[in-house]
């Protein structure tokens, strides 16, 4: 049971935001933005940044979710998705997402701990400035999901089903269309 | 010298709102609404949980620049600011904000560490559903925040002159209006 009383029936943090619709506007906006609207990194791979810093926070629904909209995002691969959270090293993915992961996961520890080493190695692999720069703002991102998802010790069944279902609805739709039910209105609002 | 090259003149996060203005636009309505919006916990109060995260996750800019609001919102006591930072629990402050900083202290740590307990104690000591749930997304958010000043290496002038100027101007005007210079427009504006 969640620490507050949460609309029910509403898992992870769709409950919180439905509980909070003014802090669920910034939010929507701010990953419809970094995750779903056009990019020089692609959908599936902002996605899989999203679910290894959901993973490395040990968050579940956050790492099940991300991991199934970028699963939905890369031809249905979750034998991908699952490859990049505990050795990505070694998964198929390019020699710039590599880097790019690193910097994540160095962010998910602390700002502090990037290096710039570790920016160095991502612009000799091709990164711009505005894909290390996004790259670090989704990390940081998720250390807010995460930490809003489990701080407030919401619901988060193990259905792999419906994370399945959801995620091919998001990776589709985008964020701030299946919020719908719970959002003000706002002129950002592009779909 | 910042990771990537950020717009000169512009310190902490400014420096990094300026680089991708359409992030910056959910960014300053997030904290606008936590912080200066109308709330039950107090403009100072809310300023002392962003402080505290900040300084816990020992982030120079965040933490002197909301050190700075949290001071004028509060009479322009910087002794108590400084205070809270270091031994909250031998502030004056009410029982009710200690509790409070109790959940944001492990929110800081992660999701996972904020207790049933710690949430017991805050109800107890009169805290509303509201409270809790805003004291766990201003801790999550300013994770993000620190993470994002600290993980792009912006500059971070050591000018306490300079921090407590913006401060009076933040406390007084709120995030947005006083980023205007860099923000996209948006309906949610109320200042």
């Amino acid at each position: 049971m969640a620490y507050i009383e949460l609309p029910e029936g509403l898992p992870g943090i769709r409950g919180a935001m439905a509980f909070r619709p003014e802090t669920a506007r910034p939010l929507n906006d701010l990953v419809e933005f970094l995750l779903h609207a056009p990019n020089t990194l692609t959908q599936g791979e902002r996605e899989l940044i999203a679910t290894y810093v959901s993973s490395e926070n040990d968050c579940y629904y956050c790492q099940t979710i991300h991991g199934a909209i970028a699963a939905a995002s890369l031809g249905g691969d979750e034998v991908l998705v699952k490859k990049v959270k505990v050795d990505f090293w070694n998964a198929e993915i390019s020699d710039k997402l590599k880097a790019l992961l690193v910097i994540a996961g160095q962010v998910q520890k602390g700002g502090k701990h990037v290096t710039s080493e570790a920016v160095a190695n991502a612009k000799a692999s091709g990164a711009t400035d505005t894909e290390i720069h996004d790259t670090v703002l989704i990390a940081a991102a998720f250390c807010m999901f995460n930490r809003y998802v489990d701080g407030l010790g919401t619901t988060q069944p193990r259905d792999e089903a419906m994370y399945r279902e959801r995620g091919k609805m998001v990776a589709r739709d985008g964020y701030v269309a299946v919020s719908k039910e719970y959002l003000p209105a706002s002129a950002m609002e592009t779909v």
